[in-house]
């Protein structure tokens, strides 16, 4: 038996190798696009909508009629394989390909066709009783095939990033209550402040990662409007007045996500608004995340010469040649996947401004970029969680000198003996290396009582009744 | 009389020109940021925004008892002097400064001291008489009050964008009525594609901007949780506990947009994510629009060797030594907006993931990417809706023959005579230079009349009943 | 007399005021953008180097016998008045406009004919005795000559740029001198690390903006190449064979740059690379800039609660609610600076990648953002050298106590003991909070004498000959 | 035997796998890195660099006395075997990575190590004969290390990239004689403008491409100043006065690049510039590849609908429902690797700008971002060229039929008639959809002769002698 089938197209004969399942159109574009090195079938989920997408068109060829029994079977049992897992290595193109997907489809089509083939009883190749174009693709066109596709793998493939970002949160909130009583000084621009706990400062991280989850949940609803139906351009050619919305119901009941038909098909299919709506959401967790890993590195540098208020966990030897030395590697890398997600909006950016007419051909850089982008922010996540939040400790002992040296404790006197006298006091205090209370008391400003109930720090992290007398 | 007063500051001594509203803070601020040559003054929002914010803080201040009522009066009466625009000229200092925005909060409190001051029978610089810090600033920072104007400033200039994009969408929608029987070929990666009518294309157009307005709506939502009341840091220092949300409710009546407290005001006072995302929610929009310029400009080269399928108004003589050359001015101008809009993006991202610690410095910049990219896109959607949309017209002609010697159509014959037939068509009339209809005709693969009825351009460019059979 | 004279292009009539030199061409295109609010007029070398381009194309003109020497004198004369700073605000239409630039182009060609008109003993408008297109813009067309004088315009903006650098530097350069002796710790990844003095530190900042001058005079080097002679598309249709080598070379002469002709003037007219790169660089020299006010920042931090090695001088009050608070507002405000830059670079190279075929008619966004990116970046090396280096002081005390006890010291242990030993040691001083000679004496890895030597910090700033055994 | 042996750092004790030549510090980076999947041996120049860099530390300690001769023989062995293509799958440690790369630089010195003991006659992890940090990294420090092997990785890096930009000009090129004499219309702004031909279209392309060799030759040049001897923050510590010039040539010698120490090495310890300026240059060549594929696309589109051109060959079938639809893939995957490369470019710039102090910890990601654009510049480059430029064919008919309906002729009869009376001519062929020529004549301006002898097309290409008379 031949190690090969041959198979056709446009452009004439090829050879097929007999093992594979993919056909002529996938071999021809795996030649074409030899580009990143990263194939369709690194994002299996970006495969399992595919194959997702394929079953709901079949099913609703079924229904309409133009698709027999046999057919439709076969179809729908091969695509339920591929959703469990198999055949993913088949996806064999370059993620970043010419021809707005063209060849991911064809990809999907031609392996979709020969598993099915197979299980009815034929060989691969043996397009006759069942096609790749004609059957598995019917009523469907690449370009609402592949973005429908892209909006359910995103859809999906924010699951685990909530995740992530949710065990996140909470490992921040955890260490907030677990620092709720440690006072320290707060800062701005690098400076000294006024007092608050170490718990409020890491709160305000989980509430930050928090604010980010809402905002990509809120986002995600994008992907659920789709172009199915609208084939080539969006006019639904070649497809049955009823094939739009059945084809959609029946994604959403196999996929579980609450898809429906955009509101204006031919807008839909070259429209990428949605897809850079999530890359910038994404952007805005990536470098909220990276400020908190500064933060991070900020308030564990030392561990002698630093801000010392935190230490991180060691979790691997810091330095080639300085001995001992541990730094905050966890943080950093995270601080670099927000640098390559910025750099992946910036992808995006190009790729959807460059859209043209009917369509936008840069689709699979957009793919690329999003499923990379989810994927690292996923990583990156569980990688800080796990070999750094749950491990930071604070330097009780440098929190609390900090508070009581602090010039910045002034501000608390602003109601009592305002703005300028404060300025007086702040400035003297400095400039002679005394703490605030000695000049206050020096100046005769309050009374000692009075002051101490001023400068009562636990009483400085929140408002309070007596802070302002009526000027 | 002196044309000078002396104002007073940490720093020492200053002459203020004696005709300023503003006083030694701003005039140190004047002369430390040469950066921009562009005033605060630029943008009336942000100063009426600082203004109302003034008055909000005012009126809680007065109602907890910690401001008298003649202090009250004086300042309420000057913010809405302000509000009413009032002494703009006075807000000096440039747009991009260091300090947070502190110098902008300062400038805000010297000129509304000032102006009260006069109200009150004072002269300006008597400050013993009301404070600029002490009263105009009182129970608030820098740190919680520049940010909420902002909001503000960004919430009410959308107001104009959303005008601006409304009309332009309309003036679209307009065309695509008067072009709704315009049959035309579709066009995918810039090759000849299925039929649809010039109509559609234009409707495509306002769809898609329209989907902008309403996520732009979206998150404009997101500017009406402000951290007012939470002073320096978040914590609330200086402030009564019931401050916050008397502020913040007073804002919202003073300024009508539904304000409430952040959830947790430390995290908002140092989280600039709500601005990051107006921004990518801009820059999507701003890069369609450019995408909808990119076809403008497609659709009307030539005028004799390009697509030639509509005319963009003539506005100006196009070219200095081409005579008689009309180019595509106004959609070119629009997408350099757009490019603009897109680098605004990568300076507020880059401002966005600075932020440390308890603050973001960094604000200024931020304030000046948003309100400029928000002014762009307003002049932008107005020229482009002005100088070239309404005025707009279609080469029927052209059209037309583009329906009838396209090959393209040969996709409408897959239900009839499947993929693989029709490919060979396509091939044949392509290489043959003729028309489809002859080919399939000569090779006998569909009666005339069947052909007449799958060719049917009207009916080519929506879905139909008649297009699949069963398989 | 008439308040207005007619004007007539190929739209038809216009009133154009009478006191106005532009003209018709121009009334339009102040008209059709309304964008920035940014006129020509707001950068002078750009008008300047219109003038000079235009002056010598008329000199090419006249010695090529296709203009008489009355209209060249007028032309030369009118030219000269406006490099020499005449008539600027008489550049109306904004930076930001479509057309490629002819609108730059025909408002200095009808400012340059009206000027030379009355010199003439003409009327303005009178373009029967001097015509805009016909004498003005002979041989030209906007497509050589707007980039030819936006080459020209950048050149020259550079050299205050590198004013402004080269001051900086040496700014930094006086400081480490300054600090020459000033021994502290250095840090890698914010963790303490080795021994090096604050005036390598800071000679190291000199060091490096230094580079970036002589990167951009490198990539200033690329704007020499111009098209001008090339006229419409670079095949330089309306001109004499002579004449592009003569514009050039009178270029030169008028200007004093080394200006040549592009080896292919086809592609020099649809090639804005050169602009890219300048970009780029800028935007490397702006990031670079950014790390340094990163640096002083984080060296100022506190000032109790923090790094505090350095000082930088007060120059305004850091807070309306924290008296007496300083903050690094000159370092912020050069950060943002630097945010700009990369955004504008974000801008160009959008500008950049959307040219088409023979032109690229987005070079006025590229204009505008290079001419702006040049004039922040000089504003923030002369605000950052007045207003902050040469104040800057050293807190030796901090300096000194941080080298004795640091524990990376230890490094320098490593020819001695080998880095496993010197790991252990590290970890027993920070575990038991101690420094490290006492843990290496007493578990007599070396002798006091051998210790002393090994770690004379004046010794561990530079490579020494002692440091390394054989192994 | 054990499947184990025991490594020891300083967190303690760990397992490495008996058959692996890394050692515990790369096992802990393994475990704590999973971010992007892409491990150090994808860039196999990465780890040749490594253990050039390591083997010319090895002579350089050898030739100072530090290291005996059988250390140096068995280090220097392990390191050619690696950099002639050994062991490169030990590299497993992924590219981005915290730590300034440290656990890149671990990796290098454990397996050099590993395999030079076993080359000493001694087992995988008997490092008390030969020690990763001891020797092989001896006077070494990741900080000196990774840069400069990432100098040397880029440099090698892009002459595979000029390889395939020079085989790209040269098809260009080789298209541009073929075209030589195929006269067309050239295009402003997507409108019709004046002749050229497209072998002067295609030699821009070519021209355009070579510039840009030119330019990133020139800023490789960048990557010949490293600081290998600067060790961890650019003092020297643990290295000979004589190391570092030492260990640069021999560097140099083995390497073949020309390197030379940096004039300060603290500065070049700390400053990405260089990896910046190579980012930003490799954008720009990759935005200009962009511009060309779009022009590709733009002169290619129809086949009868559009500019029609030229031809790109047929690669695949372009259409899952359009049969024999042939797209231009090719050029559409190109632009997407620009886009990447922008999205690289932006990364870097992040990266660049967040170094702190004395080292930059983020230059993984600047390491793999410009790895990977360089690899796929290079890819794209050669895929354009064998897969579509090679193939392009002209469809003369089209061309000639431009020209000769062109209105844009008119400009050519500029310094004939004027530019008013050409406008003239213009406007009226226009709208009475005539040509130049008849308007002409019958408004006679010229004589047919005159009009005959400016008009000829080939002509009008380039500058000649009789086209403008004296005004």
């Amino acid at each position: 038996m031949s190690q090969f089938r041959t198979e056709h197209d446009l452009l004439g004969d090829r050879e097929v190798p007999n093992e594979a399942y993919y056909g002529v159109h996938t071999l021809r574009a795996k030649e074409n696009f030899h580009i990143t090195g990263t194939p369709i079938s690194t994002y299996p989920e970006l495969i399992k909508a595919l194959a997702m997408v394929k079953q709901a068109a079949a099913e609703a060829n079924y229904q309409l009629g133009h698709l027999n029994e046999a057919k439709r079977n076969a179809i729908v049992t091969a695509c339920k394989a591929i959703t469990d897992g198999a055949l993913h290595e088949q996806f064999v193109v370059d993620m970043i390909q010419g021809g707005a997907g063209t060849s991911t489809n064809m990809n999907a089509n031609e392996v979709i066709c020969n598993l099915a083939l197979e299980s009815m009883g034929h060989k691969r190749g043996e397009y006759q009783y069942l096609h790749p174009n004609d059957d598995i693709n019917m009523a469907q066109s690449t370009n609402d095939v592949y973005p429908t596709a892209l909006h359910l793998a995103v859809y999906r493939s924010l699951d685990p990033v909530f995740d992530a970002m949710t065990i996140l949160r909470d490992a921040f909130l955890n260490k907030a209550q677990e620092f709720n009583d440690h006072l320290k000084l707060g800062r701005t621009q690098l400076q000294d402040a006024v007092p608050m706990t170490l718990g409020q400062e890491f709160k305000a991280f989980a509430v930050s990662i928090n604010e980010d989850i809402v905002r990509l949940k809120q986002s995600r609803e994008l992907m659920c409007d789709v172009n199915l139906g609208g084939t080539a351009i969006g006019t639904g050619i070649c497809t049955h007045p009823a094939y739009a919305a059945i084809a959609v119901q029946e994604l959403a009941k196999v996929s579980g996500v609450p898809f429906v038909s955009a509101e204006d098909l031919i807008e839909a299919t070259q429209d990428c608004g949605g897809f850079l709506h999530v890359s910038g959401v994404l952007k805005r967790a990536a470098v909220k995340l990276s400020k908190i890993c500064n933060d991070l590195r900020l308030l564990s540098s030392g561990p002698r010469s630093g801000f010392c208020e935190i230490n991180l966990p060691a979790v691997q030897a810091g330095s080639s040649i300085m001995p001992g030395k541990v730094n905050p590697v966890i943080p950093e890398v995270v601080n670099q996947v927000a640098f390559e997600i910025v750099g992946a909006d910036a992808t995006v950016t190009m790729a959807v401004e460059a859209g043209q007419l009917q369509l936008n051909a840069f689709e699979p850089v957009i793919a690329h970029s999003l499923l990379r982008s989810m994927k690292l922010l996923e990583n990156a996540c569980h990688t800080l969680t796990e070999f750094c939040v749950t491990g930071i400790t604070a330097n009780r002992d440098c929190l609390e000198q900090n508070i009581e040296r602090s010039i910045a404790l002034v501000a608390a006197l602003n109601p009592y003996i305002g703005y300028k006298a404060a300025t007086a006091v702040a400035t003297e205090a400095f400039s002679t290396d005394r703490n605030i209370r000695d000049v206050v008391l020096q100046r005769g400003l309050m009374s000692e009582e009075e002051l101490n109930e001023a400068l009562r720090a636990d009483q400085l992290i929140q408002p309070r009744e007596l802070c302002t007398k009526t000027r």
